[in-house]
């Protein structure tokens, strides 16, 4: 598709800073950016919204909260702080939405870390709704079970959305977590109908995956039917942007122009 | 859990030749083997049973079929062609049950790969049933899905097998790439009901897995609660074996003496 809702992750092209890949991206006819946390560090969230602003490019979320699981009371009293500290960012950047990563932990079961999930959420949704920034529950493949989410599938991120009930909680699709799911159709034909469709992330994925976390593949390189699974995000009469987010050792270590080129590129055959 | 129903896969000891691994294991007190076609190469199937069989040991699968799915339809009849001579090699042995390892091809959409791998098992299901041998279909995790099996629940695994209404087709339920489903426990009780658990697989999924193929955990190693996945087996009536399979670089690289005591006492502990 062209790049009019193209938008790219700041991760997927890691070691810029952020003046220099909003400069870049712009170039490149990239319309949206979705701002990590870390792309943030030294300048703040108020003078990073006001760069990506004057570029003319359109920020899409802000990444990423979550991890609310934890053995310890302590720990997600801390966890949900963060939270609201993240939320508060979010604010100043004046991001619409935060992605949450929901976390997981290995020393307990998966049922009591979703439960947990559930009471993070709860804790800080008055604050996102005051801030009037989203919150997008994103499923994470199952892969990342053991420690990053206990939130597996999208009938599951729906299931959660769809608790709360709120304007303000609702899901990101992620075609690298997704694309296996039999009832993957279905579950975004919900999710649209519901109008918790909140994002929609792109990449693909690798045949032969060498790293569980950082061997993400750009689109095209991999299995991923990307336009098959867009028209059932856009039969939902989603009109967002198709967020481009990449982790990946072998293209962080390319010349980043080149690898921006080739994002562009993907994106306009592949998505 | 006790060694009686302990049975390991030769793969987990795969430095070891089956003579070998024969002896050892008898000697550990383990009573069960599930037999990789590897495994016999060299002695041909029908002395490997003469020798398993010698020590006492109880043969309880042969291991793997199926990768049915091909984009040609050469590929798809040299597959069914593959699985028959399986078949026959299983007989050859009077192993009760072969593993069907499904098949994936990340050039085509994982329906149609469902739909050559029921194709598949229809044409291989007469000779099964003429040789007295049962066909198990383990859901493989989705991490596989690209080119390894487009089966990655086990209420695909259920559908699959409810499908063809036999006595021989039923479902192999592996730890390592379903316990994360939060269906689980209700697709385990499905499974059992129907009379289609036909085999147990144990291992551990390790927090930081650093390959995606070869690095399975001991039992205890990891973040699975396999006390609790092995109480909704049973509580389906499930009497067979707990199959020991786990790949390993790490665990493959150990003198395989001691590595067969930790395997023992992992048992014992943690199954």
């Amino acid at each position: 598709m062209t790049l009019d809702r193209c938008c790219i992750h700041t991760i997927t092209t890691k070691p810029w800073a952020l003046p220099e890949a909003v400069e870049k991206y712009a170039a490149a006819g990239v319309k949206g950016i979705s701002v990590w946390q870390n792309a943030t560090e030294g300048i703040g969230p108020r003078r990073a919204g006001e760069i990506i602003r004057a570029a003319g490019l359109e920020i899409v979320s802000y990444v990423r909260g979550g991890f609310f699981p934890n053995t310890s009371s302590a720990g997600r009293a801390q966890a949900i702080d963060q939270n609201k500290k993240l939320l508060e960012e979010a604010a100043a950047l004046a991001a619409p939405m935060i992605v949450l990563v929901c976390g997981a932990s290995p020393d307990q079961s998966l049922d009591i870390s979703r439960n947990q999930i559930r009471e993070g959420i709860e804790a800080i949704l008055p604050l996102a709704e005051k801030l009037n920034v989203k919150l997008a529950i994103e499923p994470l493949h199952p892969m990342y079970a053991a420690d990053r989410s206990a939130i597996n599938t999208l009938a599951q991120a729906n299931d959660m959305a769809e608790f709360f009930k709120s304007d303000y909680v609702g899901v990101a699709v992620d075609v690298y977590h997704l694309w296996w799911d039999p009832q993957l159709e279905k579950e975004i034909a919900r999710c649209g109908a519901n109008g918790n469709l909140f994002a929609y992330h792109v990449c693909d994925w690798k045949v032969n995956t060498i790293d569980l976390l950082n061997d993400r593949g750009l689109m095209g390189e991999g299995c991923i039917d990307l336009k098959k699974i867009r028209s059932w995000v856009e039969a939902t009469g989603f009109k967002g942007f198709c967020e481009v987010e990449i982790f990946s050792n072998i293209h962080w270590a390319k010349d980043q122009d080149i690898f921006l080129k080739e994002v562009t590129e993907a994106f306009i055959l592949h998505v």
